[in-house]
């Protein structure tokens, strides 16, 4: 028999489980049966609630980066701080406002408490800004009442009524300044529906939204508690029983602590709201706010135009992860580096399979394949339509079996490639298959990689001008170093001596004897294997001239690894590599 | 007025949406009105759907661990690998049955196509385990039939057929062993559910399962295709359209691809399903299979036992970060390293303010905090349940208002730790807490690591034993380096030489000369900021007797950076460091 599983013995009595915490009762439910055809207004919170959680919060250069890229991509509603929380965030508010830097067509959007002095710190924060949305919130849970408040409904109702007053009296403070306002009964997951409508009816009323001048009700999966049909079930009630439904947006604010807030946002949307508030690639509080990623390449790939841009995601991850200063992974859905990657042999020889009958279908019918219906085994979209290729993912996988170039250096020999070596490599490769064409085996590969970087055969021949022969460093822990080489300058052995901070700067400054012009930017090494005995990688990024490109240096010692490197860069800058 | 969304220029025209390629439809569903009350059936695909994903597959070393690790978790069903199409999944099953090491009450799960050869080897594979689970497929979509296969439906339902027959005949070759069945018609998603069911039971019918000997029907989610909710409407619809539902055994397979296969997961679940199969941290094809730890612990967090232990997550982490050599991302519900992490004041507030009512509540009642029913705002578990801390949760925050131990010391010192060392310091600061208690500011955290590794303050009380005060190394391009250092010992000016390949060697053995013994097992290195001038941080784990423990230098000079890194970590050993 397949035996049973066992208790793991954690202790789950003290779980209480939602459905005895607030009740959700709905079941005369509509959404199961609704499909999505258009795309929900977007709000993107990245600079708000995703910068909220980032270790190193973006400073002022990554804010206005990240801005103008949502802009750009498309979004027109951007959160873009909590300026009475923060002094960072009201001058970039300012910044914004003072430098013209928000296009007419994008609303930006700043989140208060409800408190009067937070709210009028934030009135001044827009002032001069064409249109603002004004988003003031109050926590609304059981929870949250009990242990934080210590209040009764209806002095959480009046938190957020009289925050609502305050907002409509300094409108006139702002003149210029078309006004909007958001409200989140925020830990709505937590709240009970009844209690929740209420607030947000009575919030309403002090507002006064007019369907030509709509106000936003956001419900936010603060922390997510339940399975996201609940949300959904949650949020038909609430689009029921909210007063003035045709002066409203409803908007949604998943989390993801379940792993759940994609599938919230979509079901949530079929249950009726307009708008979903995230953050690109799921940045945000904990587990992140939902991915505005995911949800707009799932649109897209249903036929639906997302109304956003995708189609460089390489410029949008390499943009997210500049700002955030955290990873995509991997795995993430539509975004990371393996998900048009299929490793296993019978999925290969389907998306061949699948490539062949779209080239054939498109050679009959005398069209391109983008326009045909798109399908591919293993591939729901079309890695072009992103700014991926074919190639990129039959080659890679049909080289070696396994991985790409990167990763095969790494599997086969050792070498970690820093990533804009990995990226600078990886156009050498390109660059060689475009003129060559044909698919690369891994052999094929290291000796690419040995050719541009290494020169490990026939000395003379590959290192180019310079070559190593022996050095010679002598140093105390207190002073400056001072290195002796002897270096192959076209084939004829030249000493050159240096002095500097440890053998890399004295190396620079003995190369420049000879003309050499080269700056060390970054290093970094490692060992290939166990032991003190093993080689050392050593991949060095310098300024040649005025070419920045990279060194790689293989060697038992560190210290030589990292010479071999800087006169890979130099030869490589001098024999006037592509690349680089 | 708020301006629309703009059309994104995007091929949308290509991409059919799913309800025009597969008619999934339920209108009595019920599944919406059910609500999780017990754990499902696990099974994990590490070992192959996981396994066959990875960059770098795992060795038999790393299947062993993974395997042993999920036993020790409480998983009683283990898909190992895929015998027939590679000969280390072979090897591996074999090792398994011969060596003894699945328990008793463990079954092994073991993937074939449906095709003669492949089968009889898989059934070779499994000869002599106690019993086992033999689970074939096919592809059933409509897009594989016709651009992979080129086959009608009869042509594909014989090729089932035929494996089944086979499968039966093959039992009475392997008379130890008790051999269970999964028919899996792959791709599901992307089959018409009439074409899906009649495939399934006409398997049945030849397996000819019992309410003594179920069948397993697996339902895979190959490619995610459409929102969870229609997953679960199909697998409802399947449930009630399978014969001999009592002995059957329904399974789920979802895949991540639109980031919803946790939804897909347990909204299956609640549709009828009875056994789900995933991988730990959602590896697995492209976006990885659905995450077992996140369905795991989100049973856990309602109160229903996942009958699988979680409660050492960092252990969790750790071997299936070694095993798949692929990261556990920052924002992975329940396990990522963010997610217990409150980073804005007012979540801290409110997690202080729960905390202390647990503890107020605790107080009154006479109880512990583990009797009472957990509320805390923004912390959906305690996280002592799965190895982490309160402590680590509210400090990590306030400390420094963002971010941890290790990126306080990256932020604000430019360290960027290896990652077995930030566990090593992590350990450290947490036993002087422990004994010191109170908060910690990030200049307190900084005097830490400099006092435990870096001993930069009055060099002659803090380094210890050894200290260094000059090293010279002289070598060449093509031999053995020579090292001649002089270092304090124990105040006392005294030489040393050594010779080796590269200074590191050299110097350990010179250190040897002094009756120490070191070996450096690993070591990193990096620029502290550009150019060649700048401070460089060496991070040495060594074997210094059989303690293995890191040591941490920085120096101009890369070399001496290191030196000093083997000196920290010999003196770490020999003052009896608590941690390392």
């Amino acid at each position: 028999m397949i035996h049973p599983q066992q208790p793991s013995g954690m202790p789950t009595a003290k779980y209480v489980p939602f459905q005895e915490q607030i009740r959700v009762e709905l079941p005369d439910r509509t959404w199961p049966d609704r499909v999505m055809t258009a795309a929900p207004r977007w709000c993107a919170v990245d600079l708000r609630d995703g910068n909220q959680a980032l270790i190193d919060p973006m400073d002022s250069e990554r804010k206005m980066r990240m801005f103008k890229f949502l802009v750009k991509m498309g979004y027109k509603e951007i959160e873009v701080g909590f300026p009475s929380a923060s002094q960072t965030d009201f001058d970039f508010v300012r910044e914004l406002v003072e430098g013209g830097h928000i296009p007419d067509d994008v609303t930006i959007q700043v989140l208060t408490q409800s408190r009067d002095h937070l709210v009028e710190r934030t009135f001044d924060a827009i002032r001069g800004a064409k249109q603002a949305i004004v988003h003031f919130y109050n926590s609304t849970s059981v929870l949250q009442r009990r242990v934080v408040f210590g209040m009764s409904e209806d002095g959480i109702v009046d938190i957020a009524l009289q925050a609502a007053r305050l907002c409509r009296k300094l409108e006139e403070t702002v003149p210029e300044t078309t006004v909007y306002y958001e409200y989140s009964p925020e830990s709505y997951t937590g709240t009970e529906l009844e209690f929740a409508v209420r607030i947000c009816n009575e919030v309403i009323d002090v507002i006064d939204p007019t369907p030509d001048h709509k106000m936003i009700v956001n419900l936010p999966a603060t922390v997510e508690m339940a399975t996201p049909n609940v949300y959904a079930d949650s949020i038909e009630w609430m689009v029921r029983h909210l007063q003035r439904r045709d002066s409203l947006v409803v908007s949604l604010h998943p989390h993801n602590d379940r792993g759940e807030g994609v599938a919230a946002a979509e079901l949530g949307y079929l249950a009726g709201a307009d708008r979903i508030e995230g953050c690109l690639f799921g940045n945000g509080e904990r587990t992140g706010n939902v991915c505005l990623v995911t949800l707009g390449m799932n649109l897209f790939s249903q036929g639906i135009d997302p109304q956003v841009d995708f189609s460089d995601m390489a410029e949008i991850r390499r943009t997210v992860e500049y700002c955030n200063q955290l990873p995509v992974h991997e795995r993430h859905p539509w975004g990371g580096d393996l998900v048009y990657t299929a490793f296993s042999g019978s999925h290969q020889d389907a998306i061949k399979k699948g490539l062949d009958d779209m080239e054939r279908r498109a050679t009959s019918a005398g069209t391109g394949i983008d326009d045909l219906d798109w399908g591919v085994p293993y591939l729901p979209i079309d890695p072009h339509d992103i700014g991926r290729s074919y190639e990129a993912v039959v080659r890679v996988n049909s080289q070696s079996g396994k991985g790409g170039v990167s990763y095969l250096l790494k599997a086969e020999h050792g070498l970690d490639l820093p990533r804009r070596l990995q990226v600078e490599f990886s156009h050498v490769v390109q660059a060689r298959t475009d003129s060559e064409g044909g698919e690369l085996t891994g052999d094929q590969i290291w000796a690419m990689f040995a050719d541009e970087y290494l020169h490990n055969e026939d000395p003379a021949a590959r290192w180019g001008r310079l070559a190593p022969v022996r050095s010679t460093i002598t140093g105390s822990d207190d002073g400056a170093d001072v290195i002796d080489s002897v270096v192959l300058v076209e084939g004829v052995e030249t000493e050159i001596h240096g002095r500097g901070n440890g053998p890399i700067d004295a190396f620079t400054a003995a190369l420049a004897t000879l003309g050499v012009d080269v700056r060390v930017l970054d290093y970094h090494e490692h060992a290939l294997s166990a032991g003190g005995d093993a080689r050392a990688a050593a991949y060095v990024e310098c300024a040649v001239g005025d070419r920045v490109l990279w060194g790689v240096g293989l060697h038992e010692s560190i210290v030589k690894a990292s010479l071999r490197a800087i006169l890979s860069a130099v030869n490589r800058a001098e024999r006037g590599t592509l690349v680089g």
